[in-house]
């Protein structure tokens, strides 16, 4: 039976790279679809995806590339699959909404298993769409309890599904170093403009203090910094001087849709790389 | 003869400021060809302008439309004319050729009378044009002492024309709070970044370090805090992770000379108002 | 009690019209929160919108405005309200799933009564939202027989509630010039094209077979012409030769449902006009 | 010495392709330092572009890759170098203008051998920046006797430097078949609009006639059928319902110049491949 397959690997550079890999596939008889490769100069980096497909078994294929790549080389393989997501969310409508439709009508190639949230407020339109809504409040709570209680949630989520990312869709609460080490680059957050301008609370209104002409929204990787972690995608709207801090907010909200939905598929599909706190996206 | 003139108008605001001036406008056979009128509503500003003509005269109009404006009031009352501009540059073509480009086709409603650099680099395009070039080297100066000679040349030059404004198109030096005083709101910048972000030297090194995937350019008014003057337009690209920095530079000017030519279109039609370090534009 | 109107003017220009107007209100002790005007030289044709407050009543205001300005002037003077739409869709989520998220969380100004399709395919999703769901096939029928089944559906609801707008949510059906003048100028379509590049059918296959490098949508009011009404707003995405007819369906939903969104949030806040079949938007 | 070289193919798809050629390179100690490939699954096509250096002789390399590739292949070989060009105008300064600072700022990387035009206007502009330009009236001229001229001079360009392409910077005329067959898919044009929208004369009429909110401009290469070849960039800007026709071509200026530079960078970097009258772009 015919199988869908997926390649990464980032790697030193070196002469050869592509032949090397391309000629074990090419001896398997795999049939190379798509294939992307990009040479990072700077720290010389080889970035390498391919999609490939094949009736033969990719058992022991792994190591066999590890056998003609070079030493430290990173290498996932694996079948094309639909990954299983959380999202995270406080009170907002637009981004869970946006998410929740384009998994109701396949858009978004993945299973929601859960959405968590500090606020009671979204439970109704996650029920709509008869997702599992857990409420965490954070009333009282020191932000190390509050993440524990979350953490014990997503284990027994783990248990029955590998969680492969956490989707912050307004999560409007900063997650500890500690916290995002176990979710180390799976956790993916929109951020209301930008990046790094307008870093932290309230960028509408730094944006309109400032006078800007144009805002717009960032997709990243969360790290241990806030708002500084590896850009995935960004995009802007123009405004203009009859526009008040609530209007920028209301033009800006499709613009975080959308740019979080995009991000999130290119993620879905295993399409980006993060290397030095950037992304190689193909 | 029939006349266009244009009024400016930034005020209080009050009920009734668009009756009391138009029916004013109207008693004196004026004609309103364009007229555009904001209020900020947060600091309770009205903004006024309208371009009309007439065979009246407009003498005395000044006074009688201060007599009926609130105290405070700033009214800018001129027949329509070209201004007279001064551009400031250093090493880089693309900004100063555009203008100059434009100037020479009439596309820009100008004077450029003369061109200041603290190099030679781009003597004979200016020359190509026929546009007087000035040389005003900075080497073994020390900032006021090489600001003193191009204001001394700015006087001289002065005394003949009106400057209206001065256009830093890539001048690459930081312009002291005391020069910047002598043309209070006259200078116009173009900054090679989506201002407030990467405000100061080398923007497309801080962008491509941050992993950014939109750059941009920004056009604003100089004050004495670098960068930070009232934004007048700016405009992005899409950048990805196979540019380098030198590719960022590159893909930036084409928007670079294009947002600063749009700024200086707008300011030379009397279209941008400044307030509280922020522009309105109509 | 302080209440809002709005004022809309369409009438042959005249000097001295918006001093007739804003005096009326002066004298009224109606306060202007805004105004936009604009005066399409071409066809000579003022327009004017106000939003206003004030405590005395608008009773007699029409009639007073109508002796002020020329014959032939349409005026629309109301009291600031939701208004009331219905919906047409067929089988596609992104646009109706759109409109049903942001009018939950009050995103736009309005009430949707009811949604008509052909299909039952957004049934559920219609239901999840609570809206009532009406399925009016097609099958073997005439078009007008179609229309008629649905002319009927439309008067019964109106009964209730008048039907200010009708959207076609990726509707994909082609209205008889008999439907169409019965809510003339009211009802609004979405087009997958930048119109008035590929009118009609499959605008995406047309895109590929063409290799555009840039698509767009079109939203704008149906007219006995297909695809020639009005347009309203319109955006673009770019693309590249790596772009199937399915990936460009795909990465156009997203501006089809916002370009659909911004058109439907100006026409609910009375801000297009419509003259010669173009739009004036304030 | 280290030399540059730039390999491109277009051949029918067959499984190992890449393998094949990053093999013989390999072999031959050559090093990939950029390479790109797309297959087109629709009429099964490779195609794959290369930036490799080496000291090693490329003679008999086309022959090698002609042997171990399918056969139909197209492949071009030869080291990076500066491509010669020739540019037609008018009377518009903008796209010219643009060419001619670029060209001297190094920023396109070729040499401009001549400028033809069919009036007088920019002469005085190519003289400035020192280029010989010829102008060729087409006044009581057939089109074949106009085109036949511009022929005879190309010719005698040619006898020195091998014309590499043929720019037509608002050129306002069309060329046969008969021209457009001697430089066949080396003339690029830039039409002022969003093509397939507003072919031939005056699109910027047409765009304000239909009430667009968007315009745009095309570059593209020219065949025998009028504004139908192969695109290669487009870009747009925002319009609304105040801009005159003058305007849209005012604003369409910067827009026009833009999308014409970048289509040449494109093209001189041999970053263009044509299949079935589109474009593949890397």
């Amino acid at each position: 039976m015919n199988k869908k397959y997926i390649l990464r690997i980032q790697s030193p550079d070196q002469k050869g790279l592509i032949y090397k890999i391309t000629s074990l596939l090419f001896e398997l008889e795999f049939n190379i679809e798509k294939n992307n490769e990009y040479v990072n100069n700077e720290d010389n980096i080889f970035f390498f995806r391919a999609e490939f497909s094949g009736t033969t078994s990719i058992a022991g294929l792994k190591e066999k590339l590890c056998a003609i790549l070079p030493e430290n080389t990173f290498i996932s393989l694996e079948e094309s699959r639909k990954k299983n997501v959380v999202i995270f969310c406080t009170k907002e409508y637009h981004c869970l909404g946006d998410l929740l439709l384009k998994h109701e009508s396949k858009e978004i190639n993945c299973h929601i298993q859960a959405i968590i949230s500090n606020h009671e407020n979204l439970r109704k339109l996650s029920e709509r769409f008869e997702i599992p809504f857990y409420y965490i409040s954070s009333t009282r709570l020191l932000r190390s309890e509050h993440e524990e209680k979350i953490l014990n949630l997503l284990q027994s989520i783990n248990e029955e599904y590998t969680i492969d990312y956490i989707i912050l869709a307004k999560y409007m609460r900063i997650l500890s170093a500690h916290f995002v080490k176990h979710y180390w680059h799976k956790i993916i957050n929109i951020h209301h403009s930008l990046l790094p301008a307008f870093i932290g609370a309230n960028p509408y209104k730094q944006a309109y203090h400032k006078g800007a002409k144009i805002i717009g929204a960032t997709a990243h990787f969360v790290t241990e910094n806030l708002d500084e972690g590896p850009i995935i995608t960004q995009n802007i709207i123009e405004v203009n001087h009859t526009y008040s801090i609530h209007d920028m907010q209301k033009a800006g909200r499709d613009i975080e849709k959308n740019v979080l939905a995009k991000a999130i598929e290119l993620v879905l599909n295993d399409r980006v790389f993060i290397h030095n706190n950037k992304t190689v996206i193909f």
